[in-house]
């Protein structure tokens, strides 16, 4: 049979496999510990909504039928919810799937896909297994910075991504800057804007993606239940763009892409205020916390808009790493994203953010 | 801004919506009736495994995580299930990914893909939507032919795609006639066997993908456990294919492809035998029931290996299939797969057969 690495592109070859945050059950059994806790992964620290799990429960007699192909009520709630024409709405597999529509719809290989990095490294992944080619530019100050980003469009540019706040230093960029920028690029690029943590979003001069469907340029925004909404295990997110976009995006959707307890859990979820509010009350006490224990340590961190903290930890990220494993406390080391002096912590409930000071201080204190 | 049709593909214009078998809750709220049954999507008659929807219910307080990104769990309970290695199991969101996933990494634009039809019409929609060219291979009395494809075989093809049993005909290929094809075909070409309803077939000359996972070909094998698992709704499903095969695979999969309680649904429902032969009888028995009845009324259909069946209602199958509704009984009609004259039942349950032939003698005499 004819080798299989000559029947695959280049760009699939490339492609270095994601590291998912390490499971608990996972770090349980290889360190023989018990009790650990998952501060890598971003997730909702209160858990999920009782509402979204009593809808499960209610659907489970009928789970050998197949979805709703359209997730028409997710649809109507997030319509109304949000003031936006169920039209604009394609709901996903986790957001991240919308990606894989977005480029699948407007990249061909040889063309151009920028991406301001640090960030989510989906973003290149997916642009290498269609043989687009990823432009980097780099962060300036943490931050994504636009006026680079203008610089790197030429002839191929088909896409640019924005994930805002971005992952992992949670910064944001500002609506005026946002919209400069969009005014400033050229009329057939389409930007994918991944807004997967908009929720947490406290600043007021925050550009939301639902602002922009009309223009000034074709934006494809990202949005997930997996983060405020406390869903991460059920896969659901959805896109929000213009009619003339999701057309296309709906042409290259799986018919049966979200679970049908999925839709449920999310129409549930997004009907249950008091869970978010709680769920952003307890971020924002909790990253309170976080910055005055750091602030007590003279840890340098980066101040952030999302439910997550980069924390400088010196030049070995991997080592606090591996020793607040053993300390049952999971977190994300930052030297694959080019971060090597930085971890990056979820904001847990009081119990973990406490736990992780404590495991932090001591692990420090051996490291040094 | 640039008009959108200039920025996608040709390919991607020429993709004709999937249109899904008509929901119940839609039915009833359309027609104004109660108690409709849907016998369109061959769906489990029996519903889910207990076990499953037990499995999901002692999931439920953790859906806030994400799920295991390689569905450990799973792939090893299969791999001790079929005698397979771990590393030859690639789970999906549903089989049908398992499609994007081969063509994302065998296809690129220009290239062509043989599709006997009719038959499921999404391979069709993803050849397009990657702009590569499906070569369409027609039938030879309701069965794919071989011989025929091979002759459309030419320096641009890359894959085949086979469905076996074929849906909608529930026609198989047999042993020897899939071997001496495999033989006789490109080494570099890549078959994508679609066995969504492989656990119906009764004829036990058919050629099972996981016999060929060593050659003489590569063979990408999609299994579901949509059907015969009866877990739709969740959305989950595998691919088999050698392990050179799924290393390409897997950096094309989205990490977290596979939700959590379909995982944990998956496992149990493999581990739950007694409603897998339950189904299987309960199958053979409404197929026997209803080739008697279709006989006794005269009706043609196509002897099935699968949990469906083409019955010929003459040339208004669409006629048919509306009034079919307004009994309160969904089926397919199969004007759109070019067989005017038939529509597909999917096998239900002894009370739901007994449903569908009433109704439908109750039909022909209306619109004959």
């Amino acid at each position: 049979m004819t080798n299989v690495k000559q029947l695959v592109s280049d760009g699939i070859k490339k492609i270095t496999p994601y590291v998912p945050g390490k499971p608990l059950e996972e770090l349980e059994r290889e360190y023989g510990i018990a009790g650990a806790i998952k501060m890598a992964s971003n997730e909702n620290p209160l858990g999920p909504s009782p509402k979204a799990v009593k809808a499960i429960e209610n659907h489970l007699s009928t789970i050998h039928r197949y979805p709703d192909a359209n997730s028409n009520a997710l649809k109507e709630m997030l319509s109304k919810k949000l003031g936006v024409s169920q039209e604009s709405i394609i709901p996903a597999n986790g957001s991240n799937e919308i990606i894989e529509f977005s480029l699948k719809a407007f990249l061909r290989p040889g063309y151009e896909v920028i991406i301001p990095e640090p960030t989510f490294s989906l973003y290149t992944k997916f642009t290498q297994a269609m043989d687009g080619i990823p432009v980097k530019v780099p962060l300036k100050k943490f931050s994504v910075d636009l006026k680079s980003v203008r610089e790197k469009i030429g002839p191929k540019t088909r896409i640019i991504f924005i994930n805002n706040p971005n992952n992992p230093t949670g910064t944001i960029i500002k609506k005026n800057e946002f919209e400069d920028f969009l005014h400033s690029i050229p009329e057939s690029i389409v930007i994918i804007l991944d807004e997967a943590y908009g929720e947490f979003v406290t600043d007021p001069d925050f550009p939301r993606g639902d602002c922009y469907l009309n223009g000034p340029r074709w934006i494809i925004t990202m949005r997930t239940f997996s983060k405020v909404y406390g869903l991460a295990g059920l896969r659901i997110g959805y896109g929000l763009a213009s009619r003339e976009l999701t057309h296309y995006l709906n042409k290259i959707r799986q018919p049966f892409n979200v679970n049908s307890l999925a839709q449920a859990a999310a129409c549930a979820a997004l009907d249950d205020d008091q869970h978010l509010k709680k769920t952003l009350r307890i971020v924002a006490e909790g990253l309170n916390y976080l910055y005055q224990n750091l602030d007590q340590l003279k840890l340098e961190y980066i101040p952030t808009q999302a439910n997550y903290l980069m924390v400088k930890v010196g030049d070995n990220c991997d080592k606090v790493y591996e020793l607040m494993l053993r300390e049952g406390v999971i977190v994300r080391p930052l030297s694959s994203f080019g971060f090597s002096e930085y971890i990056r912590v979820s904001v847990g409930n009081q119990q973990e953010n406490e736990r992780f000071i404590a495991s932090l201080k001591k692990v420090l204190q051996y490291s040094n």
